[in-house]
């Protein structure tokens, strides 16, 4: 027996280009003589398709793209997850189903039982968990589909759910299984693949084809790496990461086993494959082409321009250097010096002159009031509206360029620096910005040294320092890291040795930001916890403010 | 046997503010007499707590609570929610539980089977669904205790679970049942929460105690209304609105029925006051006193600005008046009416000194292209600035006053008329603005009624009028409501007689704006699909744009 896994790029709601993209890869598996093709979790419709799942006409055509694949499912059965019907009166009205073609028609569908809701996933909100479980009998052997979270709470010590469906469907003696995925990427996420994959089938003894979507939405970004291991555990074959492939494999050579290549899984390299992806994917799914960013001679411009034109093409990324009067002087000198590296298209636009006429016709109310924050915040604003000018102008989306650690501790300007259709380094720590700037770099300079090695600066007063503000980096980041990758408390975390004042001051200007977060765009998920709809927090609460 | 109701005004994660509101009921209650009294669910740490769920210093803090209101429980029993653990190694670590206290300690805890996970509900992110039943006996009394959407599934044509929790505890043949709530505030839950209690008094033939919260945390508003209904339906009392209130109850006296008051359900006037008491809550909540807006001498935030002076007191409400080029004379005059009835603390900035800077610096680079969107944007964004420096400088929190409509379609700019730190009407429809104006005015002329006649406009371009851009409001608002509130996909629309073309264009602007959205204040929620947490939409989907 012969089995294809289709690792797709798909689009929510574009039923149609979905549809044809599988159809393509249908035809290819069949010129490979293959007997069943697999393709992905929600995989007529995208995933997360969010609330249009609770719109019929949304379902209809998801249905409607089932029957054109069931057309196609002639001499060759087909895997496939979309949504399905709860024809019974009680319960929501939706199943997450993995459907099995053959003969142009439906033979069996697996409804999902394990219906992850927690971080960035909301399923509960749409389906009802299986109650019955089988397998499906296909040219002689028997197969047990699941999907995606149904396999994940084999080998964890934290079991989130009451039941195994694979467990289940043991007493069916199926000869391998098959797993339809959505599975986001995180920079550890690959590794916890393989180890849960490999608990499944130690457990059952029998092969598995795991096939996960790539491509991102938005803010999460699928990563591929779908996976063929033997029932002993060989890792057969990993597919690659960020891009569409499909291969064939003969099952009972995936049963003889044997070790299969691995991809490299170099935290800083993924990171940064990752967000090249999910740019590229956020345009070209919206239609567009060209981006806009502030440049201002700091690393987080810097990296940000950098990933920018490795998605888009240099030619499509536009940048403004947007100097103040309390700007140094090799600010521009360092930002130049990448926009002339890459080729970038830019303006120079010194913000004094807009800066000033705010500030005169704001003095009457002002009066005496000193310097503070507002001042700061007027040219962070200033060169947002020029920013925000370009784009609509020309029709660029502007890149946000701030980092995790900023918008943890809400050193951003709301409406200022903060703008941006897509926050593309707001789930990179500052330390890995650093991190990142020299594996870009790794080669050659491409990201100017000096914008490396100089203190960060907002530069918004003179000689000003994010020092000044902020704790140095290097003690921050940690501290932020157990708060909001480890949902660490204050107690615990200083009992792992930080000091109080510390922490406390750390977590109190973590919450009292969420308000700045609720506002900012979208940022490309790379971390286990990003902010954004995976991190909901109140804005009114009182705790640890 | 005396049964007394707090309806409480919580506040999340503020467990010193919450226990000593309930202590001081608890007092008032054993003053009174009373054998039991009950507090609503997860009364310890607020509603919705949300991700704090997920830290162990949170919770033990609300176990602390619990034992704190356990050394009070004496002479009297408490009825309280808040979580608990889940002592099983499988499933997730906590329940949404409601705890009978006394004697000084935890006599009984029943956790909620039914969990809420849709529309801004998301409580199977943190909770285990109950899985047995019990009732509690006191002084000779067995009673029903359940949480909130436990008594939801009865009564209903489309039921969303597949258990009902108080069908198991009949059994044990409870005396009464007593529900704690945290149901929040739309224009049509008051009367369904009758409809629902009635539903189960009906079905059970028993009495039912029903404690809501009141109060708002940020964009939920919860109304109150907690209800006290007879074994044979009569509705003997409904407490007010928008108060925290606390009553006592002889059980003989319920038990033999009679109709009690009903609060006035009024769409418009629960509208008004539900958003007064949102605005009250968002400040006192935060610490703040202050608000700012921009006054255009429009409806939206003339509207806007008599609710926040409703809510804060005229003496605390800054507005500025920015008139363009483009305003016409009577905007500032129809503003400048509004601030004199009213009282308010008002500056007057005109901004077209700021418009011409940025333009005369933007001319090298736009050259000969013509105005469009972009000039537009940038004086709604001088206008953002301009507030937020006011924000900035003073501490006064920036309203948003966007509508509904508005929100929907993407009439407005991002950065610019979009900023604020609390959107005030962006769950109120044009059309409903209009009634809401009309309202306010209904004794007098508080809002010019200029502003109220007058034809809609950005006033961004010579002329202008939103229905140079925009379908009439009138025709607008249906097909929004439809969409939006009701789910229906455009055939449907389509069938109730609306025009295709329009339909099919309205869905578009809905769906391309999803970036507006994601980037725009929280929304006080006052229907029953608003805007934020509750709609959740890909922003790279490609259905119906």
């Amino acid at each position: 027996m012969k089995i294809t896994i289709a690792q797709l790029n798909y689009h929510i709601g574009n039923f149609e280009g979905n549809t044809a993209g599988m159809i393509v890869a249908i035809e290819q598996a069949k010129q490979a003589k293959a007997d069943i093709i697999c393709f992905s979790e929600l995989a007529t419709c995208g995933y997360p398709p969010r609330d249009f799942l609770e719109f019929d006409d949304f379902i209809r055509l998801s249905d409607e793209c089932i029957q054109t694949i069931c057309n196609h499912a002639i001499d060759i059965a087909v895997v496939i997850g979309a949504p399905s019907h709860n024809k019974e009166p009680k319960g929501k009205s939706l199943f997450n189903s993995v459907y099995f073609l053959a003969d142009g028609k439906v033979q069996f569908v697996q409804h999902k039982t394990l219906l992850p809701t927690y971080d960035i996933f909301d399923e509960y909100r749409y389906f009802e968990p299986a109650k019955s479980w089988n397998v499906v009998e296909y040219k002689g052997k028997k197969i047990a589909l699941t999907v995606c979270e149904d396999i994940w709470d084999v080998g964890t010590d934290d079991p989130l759910y009451t039941i195994i469906p694979m467990d289940e469907m043991m007493q069916f003696q199926p000869d391998f299984m098959i797993n339809v995925s959505a599975s986001p990427f995180n920079y550890d996420h690959a590794r916890k693949r393989i180890d849960t994959v490999k608990a499944n089938v130690l457990r059952y003894g029998i092969p598995m084809f795991y096939i996960n979507h790539c491509g991102a939405q938005t803010e999460l970004i699928f990563d591929g790496g779908s996976l063929v291991m033997s029932g002993n555990g060989d890792l057969y074959d990993e597919l690659p990461y960020f891009q569409e492939e499909i291969r064939h494999y003969t099952l009972d050579d995936v049963k003889a086993g044997g070790h299969g290549n691995q991809q490299p899984k170099d935290k800083i390299a993924l990171i940064h494959d990752a967000i090249v992806m999910g740019l590229k994917d956020y345009f070209r799914k919206l239609g567009f082409t060209k981006a806009v960013l502030g440049l201002s001679g700091g690393i987080d411009s810097a990296v940000t321009a950098v990933l920018a034109a490795r998605a888009l093409g240099p030619e499509n990324v536009r940048v403004l250097l947007m100097p103040s009067q309390f700007s140094t002087g090799h600010s521009v000198d360092d930002a130049m010096g990448l926009v002339k590296k890459l080729g970038l298209m830019h303006d120079i636009i010194p913000i004094k002159d807009m800066y000033d006429v705010f500030m005169e016709k704001l003095s009457p109310i002002f009066g005496v009031l000193p310097f503070n924050v507002t001042e700061e915040n007027i040219q962070a604003r200033v060169r947002g509206i020029l920013n925000m000018a370009i784009s609509n102008k020309y029709g660029n989306i502007l890149l946000n360029t701030t980092n995790k650690s900023e918008m943890a501790v809400g050193y951003g300007t709301l409406y200022g620096d903060l703008c941006g259709g897509l926050s593309v380094i707001g789930d990179v720590y500052k330390t890995e910005v650093y991190e990142l700037a020299n594996y870009i770099n790794k080669d050659e300079e491409i990201i100017p040294v000096n914008s490396i090695i100089k203190p960060p600066s907002a530069e918004l007063r003179p000689g000003q320092k994010d020092s000044d503000s902020l704790p140095e980096y290097d003690a921050l980041d940690p501290i932020l890291y157990q708060y909001i990758e480890k949902r660490q408390g204050p107690q615990d975390i200083i009992d792992m040795g930080y000091d109080p004042a510390l922490v406390r001051r750390i977590l109190r200007l973590v919450n009292i930001n969420e308000f700045k977060r609720y506002q900012t765009a979208p940022v490309l998920r790379v971390s286990p916890k990003a902010f954004g709809m995976g991190r909901r927090m109140p804005i009114v609460g009182k705790y640890l403010n």
